[in-house]
């Protein structure tokens, strides 16, 4: 038991006080983890677009003050009442998802949609109460996806927490949190390409990339990236894209560029753009017989997909996936066993590192889209 | 080799001279196979929907004089040039669609969608040199989907023709040519519904039922059929249906209704009605996480399919199939097998026989809905 267990922590914490305004810095007080909670110590945390929307708050309801922050590495300080899969020491990653192991997804072997735990973005607030454990002179500080990171120390939910292997390099895995386990296991747990297979990713930005880097994995040996940014093919290639189609350079449909390219549609596609556009055209693109094309982006509330019924009939088939279909607690720790064997690579999408004090550096270099991932370290 | 082979056989056809206007029967000249070809005595021939849709041409290309006809079984009469796989005395099924077993689809494990035999409604000959087999007084008569099988003798590719099991009772097996293996494989192979799990079948014609059958094959608890004609459910208990829906009956849109009975959504839906609200309502209806929907349903040209792409995302999944996925002449000598067995129930299908000569008292059946399944028998 550490000598901090059951106590309030006081430490450093990112605090977005108002929406698309610099994070600061402050001290807060952190309370123990109540029944069915951790409380983790993060070493390292990373920055993905989704912090970025909500802190902006453009489309989505305003919270604040906000500890943002959600994909990230760290260890088990102290657990609460009734937690058993986790103890004191644990090299652990919190995500935004989870698994309560109850529920009929949970149960299922196909879904990882926890009733339970399935992110809430408008919940500010823990489970267990509805109170927060953050605060700053008694004063609630919202708590975000349930995970926090941007703080040195943070609560969770326990079903939210990976235990993974102790000789892994946090400030490598803790970007397997998010974005780059939704691009990866889209691919390899829902696309499924098989060997030699043609795979159009539609999207190279982080979540794309991991797409890509799954089909590298998979052994697809066409690897097409389609993106309205010529410059991102470059980057691309060390991904394993080995062609590349932006659809502002022709003058008909994506979908039938693609076809023309691979004798009648690509084997697999997945969709990493958020754009309504992107995601038919991914469906689109998929060859007749065989094909199977999958949703990842985000799209806006009042979107429709819309294609003829035909392309369903002509045996194409189009799914969608939630965190590449990755249970957090039964499947992160063999993500991160793919990492240790050299099969996954981790460095080439940590573009960027900067200390706890910058943080807001993080931000800016995603917003100019300059970075896939920047990691922030707690420790100075 | 009979001794009927190389030599042009004169034999009774009902022909379809007009759209919608009765069919005749008229002594036809039917020419020998050609390469690739094999000539057919036809004993037992059904009608499907499908015929009586092109005999009335309302939305389709009209093509007369033409002997329709698709669903049969019947005995090889003698075999073109290079036909290996068949020889005169095979029992064997003719297919409005084909396996050439050279092209991609035929080498795919997934695909059934021939590039060389796919169904092809428009065309009138036969594919090897682009006339007709049949005449009358030397003056060509047009095939249909490459069978035409209201003929006591018709020419067919040999790649759509299955060999069978010469001990299957032909008066029953015929029916698996079409309607009964479409909607069977959709559920059997496409969305290949668990034990114990639920399935919404919409739409209870010929094609819904064999979903259904392919359900309770398959091990469903809870078939749910769905249809706007609620006399349709005491005939479709048969088929393993244990639960009804008629959205008629409901203020609200039938995937909610059926969201309600099941806890949040049905594990398989397989839409059999060609309406393209329908295939919404199947797709929707499907619960998260796991839900797989599959359309069989032929559209409209102008229909849209449109659904908010979030239900793709909530891991639900659309597949589409043609002819149930089977590949004519692998799978349906097993489909046969099947049937042998006593595993799959095909005299439940069959609600009427009438000899050729009343060929027409089928058409007049299928109109008024009476009819699943009427069987033509060739021989009075
Ligand atoms: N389903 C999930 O579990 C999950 C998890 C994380 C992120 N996401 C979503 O995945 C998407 C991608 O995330 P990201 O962080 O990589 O975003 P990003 O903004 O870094 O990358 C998106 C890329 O798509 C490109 N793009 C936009 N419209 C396009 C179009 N019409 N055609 C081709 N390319 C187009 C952009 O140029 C950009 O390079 C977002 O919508 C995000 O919300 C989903
Ligand atoms: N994909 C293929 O390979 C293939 C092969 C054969 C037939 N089909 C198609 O399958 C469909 C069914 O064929 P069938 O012969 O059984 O037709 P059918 O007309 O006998 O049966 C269709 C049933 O659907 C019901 N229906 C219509 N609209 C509905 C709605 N909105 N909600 C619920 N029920 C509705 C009707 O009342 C009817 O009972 C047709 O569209 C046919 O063209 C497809
Ligand atoms: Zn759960
Ligand atoms: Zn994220
Ligand atoms: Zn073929
Ligand atoms: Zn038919």
């Amino acid at each position: 038991m550490s000598n901090t267990a059951g106590q309030v922590i006081k430490c450093k914490a990112a605090v977005a006080w108002e929406a698309a305004k610099p994070l600061v810095i402050e001290e807060v007080e952190v309370a123990p983890p109540k029944a069915g909670e951790v409380r983790l110590k993060i070493l390292y945390t990373s920055l993905c677009h989704t912090d970025v929307y909500f802190w902006e708050a453009k489309g989505q309801t305003p919270l604040f003050p906000r500890i943002f922050g959600h994909e990230a590495g760290g260890i088990v300080e102290s657990v609460g009442e009734g937690v058993t899969h986790l103890k004191p020491g644990d090299h652990a990653l919190p995500v935004f998802t989870g698994e309560c192991g109850e529920c009929p997804h949970c149960k299922s072997e196909e879904s990882n949609m926890c009733d339970l735990l399935r992110i809430n973005t408008d919940r500010g607030v823990m489970l267990h109460d509805q109170e927060s454990r953050f605060s700053i002179n008694g004063k609630p500080i919202y708590h975000f996806v349930g995970t926090s990171t941007f703080s040195e120390y943070t609560v969770v939910h326990a079903g939210c927490v990976a235990k993974i292997n102790p000789e892994a390099p946090l400030d490598k895995v803790c970007v397997l949190s998010c974005g780059i386990c939704t691009g990866l296991g889209a691919t390899i747990n829902v696309a499924k390409p098989k060997p030699g297979s043609s795979v159009a990713v539609f999207g190279l930005g982080a979540v794309g990339l991991a797409a890509a880097e799954g089909a590298r994995i998979s052994g697809a040996s066409r690897i097409i990236g389609v993106d309205l940014i010529s410059s991102r093919f470059e980057l691309a290639k060390k991904f394993g894209v080995n062609e590349f189609v932006n659809p502002k350079d022709h003058n008909k449909p994506v979908q039938e560029v693609i076809a023309e390219m691979t004798n009648g549609g690509v084997d697999r596609s997945v969709e990493c753009t958020g754009s309504i556009q992107a995601m038919i055209s991914a469906f689109e693109c998929v060859h007749d017989g065989w094909g199977v094309a999958v949703l990842v982006g985000v799209p806006s509330k009042d979107d429709a997909f819309k294609t003829h019924p035909v392309n369903f009939l002509n045996e194409r088939t189009l799914k969608g996936t939630f965190y590449g279909n990755y249970k957090p607690r039964t499947d992160l720790p063999n993500v991160v066993e793919k990492y240790m064997k050299g099969e996954l690579e981790l460095e080439k999408f940590i573009t960027h590192t900067v200390p706890f004090s910058e943080i807001n550096k993080a931000f800016d270099l995603m917003l100019k889209g300059e970075s896939i991932r920047c990691i922030i370290r707690m420790e100075e």
